[in-house]
């Protein structure tokens, strides 16, 4: 069967990707190297510089988010293929004037072996820099150890407060422990009901019948751990995944939360707003306070029906840094 | 078959999408008597507001674009339905202390019908109010009659230059100059590659074979003219839809164009980067030069697959427009 997507040669679709977007937003972004997507016209190399790496296939995701305010630069994998470490070390050199680098890695096996090794050959080439692992995934539980929490859309609002961080001034220490304050009190659970195709093969990710939906599925169409159930209504999903997400991150009444609902490729704005709505007011039946919140795709899965939530436990300081301006294509504040 | 949506009972969409909606935007949108989408601190009466109207079902659009720089206001009716003249003439009432009020009404039956009625009650009690229509599809021909010519996703463009022509303190016919050059300018040609259900029903509102796409069919699975035809690649379609845009706006070698392309639901930002780099391509060997550009899911269909591209001939005034200053949920520019 034909593939029903706007493509040419499966074999191109991350080099004519990146060349569409580094065109379409060429106020914002270049593309360096092939691979690397930077800032179009940084303004100053007396900040430290946000990086960050993954597999292309979840577009706005990561690249979306490079500019002002967030990151300095995306280093690009193929299709859900982490980039080899050569090229995310040759972005950290590019960046080394900087006062210091954050390397932010999603935990994939893929992403972790390749930023780990980059990260540590920076080291030993002088070049100042950090890393944080980003885990947000709850689905084998909140309390799962560290490497069996996926990195999931949670990275998104992470890289959000550490780029504000970065962009009032802070030292590269102090911008680390904004990102992994952010991350101890950041947690995401996700939901499929009708998974993707792998753009350049065709064949779906994974398989779910036609009466079944899954919490939990990952954004490659990993299993969630409770395996699929039968489709529950919008409310009682927002409810499910509200809770644990609430009691993962231990929120509690008084407290002032983050709520994002991003969309994982077909299912509808109008249906993340269902669910949004339903989630605010569990929250706040919680006495639990949402402060900063977002509909959209932020991290996509190709043509995945389904969403992930995301609930965090903000601070002062971290509400400061998320409604802080930013200028990217797709996250900008004024 | 269970729909594979995150809806509760089908008859309530519309109030809980709104109210989700304007709970997770509150800083930027309010719900005034239920299906009046308003600025939610609006900074001052003294300038034109801008108004318009249209069914549920399409989001962002058109909701996701009030707030400053581009609408005061967006008048919403039910799944695919225009709003009634009541609601419209309410919302005409609620923005009448404004130093005038531009009525954006795509050409849809029910809008055109619902808008005109609104408009000619609202005139008859001494409000002042013109209105504008937007019929950018260019399916039937770019020479076609005005009222073969569907309101696409093109309104949204025309909203930003003529909300931020408002902003900057012109005149209520100034501001309708605006719109209408704009809108003489302004072509849009829809693809489809799957089509959607109908989130009520769950039915598929049109019907599309398995190796074939539509070019030209719109936003609510009406036929396109030309027909079905077997899958093309997107370096095909991109380059077939550019030229006939080109044509259609009579862009010329020198000229300064804007292109968008906007997602119909399903189609993954990955396609529409790579059809955006096929059109600038086509249209940089043309000598025209692409000033402006988004690639988003601005005006989409539920989940159906495809796009629309929209192209429009930009002179000085209205790319200084374009690039104004805006803060709405889904269009931020600083």
């Amino acid at each position: 069967m034909v593939m029903k997507k706007f493509i040419n040669n499966p074999q191109d679709l991350t080099p004519e990707l990146l060349e569409g977007y580094t065109l379409a937003y060429s106020n914002k972004v270049k593309l360096v190297s092939g691979k690397i997507v930077m800032r179009a016209k940084p303004k100053s190399t007396d900040k430290v510089a946000i990086v960050t790496l993954g597999g292309s296939g979840h577009e706005p995701a990561l690249s979306g988010y490079v500019g002002e305010g967030m990151l300095d630069a995306s280093v690009v994998g193929d299709i859900f293929a982490a980039p080899g470490a050569p090229k995310i070390l040759e972005a950290l050199r590019l960046l080394k004037g900087h006062k210091g680098i954050l390397l932010v890695i999603l935990n994939h096996a893929g992403d972790v072996m390749n930023g780990n090794m980059a990260f540590e050959m920076a080291v030993k080439e002088g070049i100042n820099v950090k890393s944080v692992l980003t885990y947000d995934d709850i689905a084998p539980g909140a309390n799962a150890p560290v490497e069996d929490r996926r990195g999931l859309g949670g990275c998104i609002p992470l890289i959000k407060v550490a780029g504000a961080a970065a962009e009032a001034g802070l030292e590269l220490d102090e911008v680390l422990a904004v990102a992994e304050r952010f991350g101890k009190r950041n947690a995401t659970l996700a939901v499929t009901m009708k998974t993707a195709t792998h753009p350049q093969s065709g064949e779906y990710i994974s398989t779910l019948p036609d009466d079944q939906m899954e919490i939990g599925m990952g954004q490659h169409g990993e299993g969630g751990g409770t395996g699929p159930q039968a489709i529950a209504t919008a409310d009682e999903t927002a409810e499910t995944m509200a809770k644990k997400l609430a009691a993962a991150v231990g929120a509690k009444s008084g407290e002032k939360v983050m709520l994002l609902v991003n969309g994982s490729g077909a299912t509808t704005l109008m249906e993340m707003y269902i669910v949004f709505r339903k989630a605010y007011r569990v929250l706040e039946e919680m006495g639990i306070q949402v402060v900063a919140s977002r509909c959209e795709e932020i991290l996509t899965v190709q043509e995945a029906g389904g969403f992930q939530m995301i609930i965090a436990v903000l601070d002062d300081e971290l509400l400061k840094y998320y409604n802080a301006p930013a200028d990217t294509a797709y996250w900008a504040v004024r």
